[in-house]
This record gives C-alpha cells, sequence and structure tokens, in this order.
C-alpha cells in the first residue's frame, strides 16, 4: 500500500463540483477515482483538499489517494492525463508518507475570485470571471474585508443549513486588486464552509456598489443568518489556487 | 455617411471563420453585420483587416462599417456587445475619415501561435493552444525562422490553389519565446496567404522535432508547391493579436 499525493487544476463548468454523489458520475473526484481504479484495478479512493462547488475551478487542487497496487508517479500522472476529461488535469503526482491526507491535514486554502469590471466582455477569460459593469468602490470593498478577516463564525456567509460542526472560521487574509478592468479578491484562510467564499464576494460586491454599508459585515456575523449577508456570487469566477499544508 | 473603425476580439472555436459565407451564418463578419444593420436599420456591410480561418481567434481584428445612418460610437459600441454572441466583443468604436478601409489600407499584421511543449495540458489555456509533447529544439526553430522571414513568393506555404494574384509578402520578423513550457511564435509582415502563418507553424515544429532540417526553407520556397512544407498546424493556437496601420 502506497499513498499519493496529486495536484489537479480543473475548468469547473462542465462538472457537477468535487464531491462524488450518487445521482451524477459528473464529478471531478468521481472521474479521478474512476480512472484511478480502471489504472490500478482496484477500488480507489481520492480524497480531495477543498469541495469546490459546481462550476468552481481549481489551479492547484490537492487529493490523497492510497493504491495497494503501487505504481510509479510518472506512471500515475501519465494515465490519469490520458484518461481523464479534456477540462481536467493531473500536474503533479508524488509518494508520500501513509498517514498523510489532503483534507484531514492541516491547511491553508487560497481562493481567488475575478471580477471583469471593465465594462466590455473579456472573450478569452470570460469562462473564469463575473461581470459587474456598475463602477465598484474599491476602497470600501477593502475597508469591509479588513472586517471579514480574523477568526469568526461564519454561519451568515454559509449556504449550509442545520450543521451540527462548528462554523467558526479564520481567516489570514483578502487581498483585493484591480489590473486592467479586472477586480480580483485573493482570500487565505484555514478552512471556508460551503458557499462561504462567494457569499463574502456577494456582499463585498453590494458594499463596492454602495448597495451596502461597509459598516453592515458585524451585523451580519451577529445575526448568524444566511439572509442577513450578501448574494451568493456566480460559480464561474471562483478558483481554488493553493492548498498550502503546515511543515 | 460616417465610417467607423472597431477593434473585434472573438474565440474562433465555434466560428467558421471570419468572412461571410452563402454556406453558413456562423462567421464573425456575418454576426457583426447582422448586429450593425439591425441596430443602424439599413444594410451594413463590414470590411475586416485579417480574413481568419475557422477556429483562429482574434485579440484585436480590425474592421471599418459605414453608416448612412450616423450613430455615436458608444453606442455602436453598446449595442454590438448587447447583441453579439458571448464569444465575440467589440472592445473600441471610433469614427475615422472616409476614404480609411481595414482591409485596403496597408498595414502590418501581427499574428500568434501558442504551442503547448509542457508535456501536460493546460486546462485554462487549452483551447488557444496546440499541444506538443515531444523536445522541440527552440534553436533550431528561430534559425530557420531567420531564413522565412524577409520577401519572398509564399506559394508554398499556402492552401490557397491557382491563385492569379502575387504570392509575394513580407515578413519583417518572427519572434520565437519558451516561457514556462509554452513556446509562442510571433509574426509580424504585410499580409498573409490562406493558412500560410498555420503552414510555415507546422514546417517550424517539424525542424523543431528534428524530422525536417533547418535548411529546408529554401527547397520549400523554390518548389512553389505546398506539399513540399510541412503539416498545417491545428487553428485553435493561432491569434490574430494586432493590425498597425501606416501613418
Amino acid at each position: 500500500m502506497k499513498n499519493y499525493k496529486l495536484t489537479i487544476q480543473y475548468v469547473g463548468e462542465k462538472f457537477q463540483g468535487w464531491q462524488k454523489q450518487t445521482s451524477t458520475d459528473n464529478t471531478i473526484q468521481g472521474k479521478l477515482e474512476s480512472v484511478l481504479s480502471l489504472m490500478a484495478e482496484e477500488d480507489v479512493k481520492v480524497a480531495g483538499a477543498g469541495r469546490t462547488d459546481a462550476g468552481v475551478h481549481a489551479y492547484g487542487q490537492i487529493a490523497t489517494a492510497k493504491l495497494t497496487n503501487a505504481k510509479n508517479p510518472r506512471d500515475i500522472k501519465f494515465y490519469c492525463n490520458k484518461y481523464l476529461p479534456q477540462e481536467i488535469a493531473v500536474v503533479n503526482v508524488d509518494e508520500i508518507y501513509p498517514r498523510f491526507h489532503a483534507r484531514l491535514n492541516k491547511s491553508v486554502k487560497v481562493y481567488q475570485y475575478r471580477i471583469n469590471n471593465s465594462g466590455v466582455r473579456n472573450v478569452f477569460e470570460n469562462r473564469f470571471q463575473c461581470n459587474i459593469d456598475e463602477k465598484l468602490d474599491i476602497s470600501k470593498m477593502k475597508h469591509a474585508a479588513e472586517t471579514l478577516m480574523g477568526t469568526h463564525d461564519f454561519t451568515s456567509f454559509s449556504s449550509n443549513k442545520n450543521s451540527k460542526k462548528s462554523n467558526e472560521r479564520t481567516i489570514y487574509s483578502i487581498d483585493i486588486e484591480k489590473i486592467d478592468g479586472e477586480i480580483s479578491i485573493t482570500f487565505k484562510g484555514n478552512g471556508f464552509l460551503y458557499n462561504m467564499v462567494r457569499i463574502m464576494v456577494g456582499t463585498l460586491i453590494e458594499i463596492g456598489l454602495g448597495e451596502r454599508s461597509m459598516k453592515d459585515i458585524g451585523r451580519i456575523f451577529a445575526a448568524k443568518k444566511r439572509s442577513e449577508a450578501g448574494f451568493l456570487a456566480e460559480a464561474k469566477g471562483l478558483s481554488l489556487l493553493e492548498v498550502i499544508y503546515e511543515e
């Protein structure tokens, strides 16, 4: 039995998200498990660091898979890229110590949301951006982002209903940049709840448009109600950029 | 009657190229003429600088259109972007002197061809790259590119049959760069024959793979036969980057 760490890229638009579902085999995890199981001639389970929603992309998703029938990492990479759909690529495979688990080991996750604010769609990047034509006040968004940072109960920023688990998460940084008509918002945190990044982005957009005060964030946290936060920003603007593990 | 200069971007994969055809209305020129004719309530003709093939993209295609029912350039841009397919965008509209014609005025055209030579597909850029997994010898390709530059009869590098027009063209520069596993080949010239860039790229790839000598170019020019040159590289790797007019 050997344990492997895979770095995976995908364009999310054609898939029902990362996580395998009984109702569809059109998920990234499902596609990977099928290909690896065929290759290794055994039932392979894949664990991913971030369970990206339907339509969300990944530049550096990390996953682990254990194989009884051990293979050369180079052969695993070659086989995956040969048989996976064109929109998924395995860019790196390493053997790793047996106890390492992509989801259970502590990590910092980096998500990026891209907004085209140029007023004209970018035909080349349109699959990876949401379009907001109205002027966004970046300084208000940056100000509000500062109050989202830190350790909070993010219940109001999640679509997850009646979870018994803790909704406390820590956001280390939120960087907002505008380059050539594109605004990118980069979140680093120890974990994100279901839809959390997209709801934070929707809230920041409403603040940037002046539809909501930048002082709203405190009230939203306190309410612990999804309905208090902003709209759910489109999935296609979001990418899981990187997963960084401790040590 | 006013004359307008339009700067247009498109992702070519869904279209049958730039030029309007009687057999299909799925061309960039056809889509633009339909939208502009609807807007101006007259029969608008659009002339494009470069007649890009089916599947080829443009970052800076230039076109001219004359309107009897004159409109504000900003309104033309807005209307086009509202009604054109998502894969086409009009990024700029200017009024220009009446005699200016996007195709007939002398220009330098800049085309770029992108090759993913990293060994793993780039899921984000796959629509804009061809994939060559084998090692390419860049220095041989650069050497061969130098012999393609200058003024030549490019008959061997064109798919155009029995043309009575001159096949003499001038290439001012060919720049080959490798950055992070991607090789880009940028051509500047006063004009390009049908399929000419893609056949030059196919020939350069064969030279880079060692399947053909870099000294072949002289013999190919002399033969004036399409069959002497290399393969036709895939359309999706090619973009019309820029059209630069004199004065």
